[in-house]
């Protein structure tokens, strides 16, 4: 059976959306056809809007900002010297909710295993560079960061992801760093994970 | 942290979605807005359209005729004396698929465990019993159907669905039938459920 253009337009566009697949597409498109044609509005023009979001020139974060930066680059308080390498903005808010970090971002997307970044991610890292080298009078750090700390997913992939671009980036910083690993608070050590339960010894305090 | 409004109304917009959760609906809008703004535009603009699919007032099935009727119930070659109730229009279109239904349909969504049908699925029943007693002159089917098929899932929530309907529509119909049971093309014995091999020796053929 067809189905009417405009519904398989809907269908197509969600279906090319992350994790929704053709089937979930076409229910989330009969669960909208069934709402108030006020909500079915609604949801175009929020989405419309999203066009108005900026992405940061130095972080590569969302920002509504007049200039290019987004609020934490432009954050005075945010010590600019300390660099923490992450994949994604979901990340850098999870983060940012820990209220633990006062450095910045630098969003470089998931590193393929090829170690062959794509050429967005070459870009992003191209001017993370520059960042660093460039002089402090021009905005710069100078030639070296203080610490870069790399936040990739505390797993085999997230480790390689690290190993890549350590390379790149190591002789650019005095020091490189890692995100901590050990119990998650509140998990029971009986059914903790060989791995973790075995990094929580090797890096006790 | 908070998210900035254009993406907060968006992930709003998407996590009232069925199976869209608020996580899922951070990554979605985060996936969009590093789209492009003629793709972000032309998802909002289809999504939009879907405010011109109108409602079939006999079956509730979708349709973008003049009329108030869907293409299956303008169709003359579809007999209008056998009437499949189902609960959605995704099962609608899988049934149309397979092209053994030459009948008509009824839409009457989930029928709640408590057998006590929300007003919008009351007023679909009485327009379906309106539509059998009406007189033929009329256009409707002189009191009585010929056959009423149940198309409900083939789980207990299903057989709990179909009893609640039969108890209304009974008597308005010469033959009350449900969707057949047992084993599922391209299945294995061995690993078919008890109930399944059981209503596949009850029902040999």
């Amino acid at each position: 059976m067809k189905l009417p253009e405009p519904i398989k337009n809907v269908v197509d566009g969600l279906s090319r959306l992350p994790s929704i697949g053709p089937r979930q597409a076409i229910r989330l498109a009969f669960y909208l056809i069934n709402e108030s044609k006020e909500d079915i509005h609604a949801l175009a023009v929020n989405i419309n809007n999203l066009r108005r979001i900026k992405i940061c020139e130095r972080c590569f974060f969302i920002h509504q900002n007049k200039d290019n930066l987004c609020d934490i680059c432009v954050n005075p308080a945010r010590r600019k010297e300390t660099i923490m390498i992450i994949e994604k903005e979901t990340d850098l808010i999870s983060l940012e909710n820990t209220g633990k970090f006062t450095g910045r971002y630098c969003i470089i997307g998931s590193v393929p295993k090829t170690g062959i970044l794509e050429d967005w991610q070459k870009l992003r890292l191209q001017s993370l560079k520059s960042f660093i080298e460039k002089g402090i009078d021009d905005g710069g750090l100078g030639g070296k960061a203080d610490e870069i700390i790399f936040g990739f997913n505390p797993t085999s992939l997230g480790d390689l992801q690290t190993s890549i671009l350590v390379k790149e980036l190591g002789p650019l910083t005095k020091k490189v760093s890692r995100l901590g690993r050990g119990l998650p608070t509140g998990g029971e050590i009986e059914f903790a994970d060989d791995e973790t339960l075995g990094s929580a010894v090797d890096r006790r305090s």
